[in-house]
């Protein structure tokens, strides 16, 4: 797709992605309720498969290409979830998958990514050397591109989240969804401009990955000067595509701290009864943090993955 | 109740309790499935208030009480879950609540029960010395005492997880859920013998604690030689009235070892990103050891709580 999807763009691969893809349950805790003074709805995508939202970008852009693009396999540059998601959608289509991983990314990420048969390379942990070494794969495999959210077919995926989630609960007032590449933030803020006008979506970030918040503010995009985040979902920065997207649908970003990253997690664990990445517990963070400006709303929260290292946690 | 409860004393219950306890979710994955050579739903008491379904079993005890009874109190002895159930009932009804816990039962399902406004008295992990502790409770406050399990009103409170997934589930061949005391599976053999007599109910216990096992082999109540398991919520022995309905209702009890609980445990947490006690890993520990048995099949397991304390994993 090279236009900003439009409503009925969303609404065909929402249909095209559907027999790849798990409609993910939305959960609702009487005691968190009371704690945050609001009606708060979590949209539990790490249910989904791959245990991340991931799994719905990247459906949507392999399928939107004909066999003929297919049939050399694909390829992306990511840290985790979206390369198990490129890997995983490469082997129901019967395509090889080639995946830039940077050598930091999480070893429980990569070894699902090697489960679903993928061919990892290791990059160092920048971006500049994750693209070139991706364009060296598409050089000599002509495998087909999919990145992981500067893409418009990506970030119509991504908004399959928030259309299913506007279909599970009525009215809300706020979605909440983390800041990383901003494919998310991106495809959420256009199916509430499109299903749900009157539903705000605030983006949130960590204070040590904060390019979108500065983007925003400077009016143009700024890269990260640090990614010393425990939040590796969200180290990545901001692109035309999203950030245009992110200036158009998306108010405000709220910032929070390591700290409040971590409590957060362990409350949901603890209260929710479910595993989460720390970059979902971003979102819940904010909303603890900004509790009086929530208070008496219905706030759904994108919980985004539950791709966590069971045997290094942060507590 | 006085008598085993019959279809409608099971529908009274499900309704008397219904205000104070959440419909849990139930989850389905197919990388599971594949697995498994099944078709396999959890059904998530996780999720439930207190995280586990004993919030039940204590709600219909209380709420079949009258405010006479209930006046002074409630009481209980319990190594966690239960205990937590008790004093959150005991709170929502404005009441006070006294819980004889063993000392050592694990710290995280202590503070529970403190924070819904328990008063905790500490007991020698043994069945004989709770007992002594409760009574001499009971003799001193007058507060109503809660049978964990040998008890027909919590036997029916805990009867509505099997309703409600037959509700949510069609077509069940199978339901798959551990063995304690015996009031979940004696609650879920009642439930399917009413509502869906084609689905079998197997109880599943750990080799170390395998009086259910036993005692149905032996045609009376044998008591628990060892109780060296991890999983906690299995460490207790079956009693006259649960015993009754195993024998019953429950043809086949399933062992596995402390080796395939962990696993199954791990394998659950990463899988599903749900978090589970070691007591809920043992059914699909079951299930993965008599593949054969299940295949092809429609089979439920009841995940029944997820209260871990998550700073002393066994992983």
């Amino acid at each position: 797709m090279n236009h900003i999807p439009n409503a009925n763009d969303l609404l065909r691969v929402q249909q095209l992605i559907q027999p790849y893809i798990l409609e993910t349950q939305v959960l609702h805790h009487p005691d968190i309720d009371r704690l945050c003074g609001a009606t708060v709805f979590f949209k539990c995508e790490n249910f989904q498969l791959v245990g991340a939202f991931k799994m719905r970008g990247a459906s949507a852009a392999a399928l939107s290409r004909s066999k003929e693009e297919l049939k050399k396999g694909l390829t992306t540059h990511s840290s985790g979830n979206h390369a198990q998601a490129v890997a995983r959608i490469a082997r129901e289509l019967q395509i090889p998958s080639y995946i830039v991983m940077p050598r930091n990314a999480p070893q429980t990420k990569r070894n699902a990514t090697l489960s679903y048969g993928a061919t990892i390379f290791d990059s160092e942990a920048t971006t500049a050397d994750r693209e070139r070494l991706v364009a060296e794969v598409i050089h000599n495999t002509g495998a087909y591109f999919i990145h992981p959210y500067n893409d418009y077919d990506v970030i119509s995926g991504q908004a399959t989240v928030g259309m299913e989630l506007l279909k599970q609960v009525s009215d809300l007032d706020f979605i909440l969804a983390p800041v990383g590449g901003g494919g998310l933030i991106s495809g959420t803020g256009l199916s509430c401009s499109y299903f749900s006008p009157k539903t705000q979506v605030i983006g949130c970030e960590p204070e040590q990955a904060s390019d979108a918040f500065l983007s925003l503010q400077h009016g143009h995009i700024v890269e990260n000067k640090t990614t010393n985040t425990i939040a590796d979902g969200l180290r990545t920065t901001i692109r035309d595509k999203t950030f245009q997207l992110i200036q158009k649908h998306i108010q405000e970003i709220i910032l929070v701290s390591e700290e409040e990253i971590i409590s957060a997690m362990k409350y949901i664990w603890q209260q929710l009864k479910i595993i989460i990445e720390p970059s979902c517990a971003v979102p819940f963070a904010a909303l603890l943090k900004e509790k009086e400006k929530f208070k008496g709303t219905r706030v759904a929260i994108i919980i985004t993955g539950g791709n966590v290292d069971l045997d290094a946690l942060p507590f």
